[in-house]
């Protein structure tokens, strides 16, 4: 049995890497933009992952296990879905051998889960992993939410998969900033107290994201609410469509927020406006614990 | 009396000019991109005035009339919104006089309208003249329709605005088809009908749309749902939510679409399938008729 693991967590974007030990210990850390996009094709993923044990000072034969888009049909190689009712903790059961040569038995991939609702779908890569984690800590029931670019909420019994959505909250919001009509008035603090709360409420009232958006703006030029709040009642509307659709099924519950200190404090001001209790978990933390699992299992 | 009017609809990315008679009549058109934005300050709107008028080989002491982003604080000069409450066919008593000294008393401008709901607002600039159009064609009564980058829903009794909703429609779908996760399956016909109506399904179940636009990806993604429908999905999904808001309150009644023939037609399959009976208007024609009663106010 290996002594340390490394784990990485290979989004779009960027990627994370962890050296682990058995008690979920992280000894080391990297991080660099070389997310999936960037490395440019599967055929060079092989040489990237090598650039990353060369960073980190490691011996080429530590165990890698990666999760995120490194797992896609963009990625290193195409791994399949599980279905959602694969417990979290039978993970490392499923786990894709990389077919590379030079990694094979080495690395592996982490496969996401598909939730099937009739004919709707929904997918995570790289989320699994931290539920995992969470799971190990013993959150495994009830709501754990994820937030971020494009933000999760899922719904656990018993460390099972009930059901999740993804919601493009981040995605969104940077869009609308970086052009079009609101982003002219997009500048002030996203984090204003009292623009936030109000597309909280607005978003409470279930109406269409086109018209509340548009509603942000004629505020402004009609000189109903100040330009300065503009951004945080943005953030309000969606990060509310987010509890506006969860909260009734929540109702009486918490919610477990696993998100950076800055993400989850709006998202507890979010929970508490929506009447939910909210606890807030590292997600660096919870991603090591996860990464213990796989070199206990 | 003048016979003769000059109409400019001048928006934000392009304008069009109509010489109209007393009837209604046009006499001659002229388009161009030189919209608000390509104008490039409100100092350059007289000469660029005086280029269409040159364009259409027109004498200089036509009058003309301006609708649209000419008036918005960003434009030549800024025109208050008029109360929704003010009877449409008042418009040319509320019009503004440019003060440019090279067009005074030659020159005015439409002022747009607010609508006022508790704490929110909405507004329009361009489309009152529309409406104002669609009134003196007989459409005095019940939901006038204007569909486009933002598409506004306007109730009218008996020529006077009840309420309106504006839906960043248009522009989202721009937004979304130019960049980020979606982009990459948005290359599909957007008329295809059977994604249309996937969408506008979705859209009737009041589900956030930063959720159901994932699930377009996540449909494709799990192999659940064609690529190639995508693009009709999305536009489903928006213009369905539109749909959704407004159909309640429309329930029985029938909806008058001033749009163009594409659009037009993707709005009367939504009609149907929500239940609403739906009468195409031209927008050239209503836009004539609107300005022909400026002449002769």
């Amino acid at each position: 049995m290996n002594k340390h693991i490394l784990g990485i967590d290979w989004g779009t974007s960027n990627r994370r890497a962890y050296l682990i030990d058995q008690d979920g210990a992280c000894l080391a850390e990297h991080e660099d933009g070389q997310g999936m996009l960037a490395v440019g094709g599967r055929e060079h993923f092989g040489a990237s992952l090598a650039g990353v044990l060369a960073a980190m000072k490691l011996p080429d034969d530590v165990p890698v296990i990666m999760s995120g888009m490194v797992g896609s049909a963009s990625g290193w190689q195409e791994v399949s879905y599980l279905d959602a009712s694969v417990p979290l903790e039978q993970l490392p059961r499923h786990l894709a051998a990389v077919t590379d040569p030079a990694w094979a038995g080495r690395a592996h991939i982490v496969p996401g889960y598909v939730y099937r609702n009739g004919a709707a779908a929904d997918v995570m890569r790289g989320e699994e992993t931290q539920l995992l984690g969470a799971v190990a800590q013993g959150h495994r029931d009830g709501w754990l939410v994820l937030p971020g670019t494009h933000s999760k909420w899922v719904l656990l019994r018993d460390g099972v998969i009930q059901s999740f959505a993804t919601y493009m909250t981040g995605e969104l919001f940077a869009m609308l900033s970086k052009g079009g009509t609101l982003s002219v008035m997009m500048d002030g603090d996203t984090a204003n107290a009292e623009g936030f709360v109000t597309g909280l409420n607005q978003a409470a009232r279930h109406e269409p994201l086109s018209n509340s958006l548009f509603r942000v703006r004629a505020g402004v030029v009609s000189r109903s609410a100040p330009a300065e709040q503009a951004a945080a009642t943005i953030s309000g509307l969606l990060i509310g469509a987010e509890f506006a659709a969860a909260a009734r099924a929540a109702e009486g519950q918490g919610i477990a927020v696993i998100g950076s200190p800055a993400l989850a404090a709006r998202y507890a001001v979010a929970a508490e406006h929506f009447g939910l209790s909210c606890t807030v978990l590292d997600p660096h933390q919870v991603y090591c614990t996860a990464v213990s699992q796989f070199l206990k299992a």
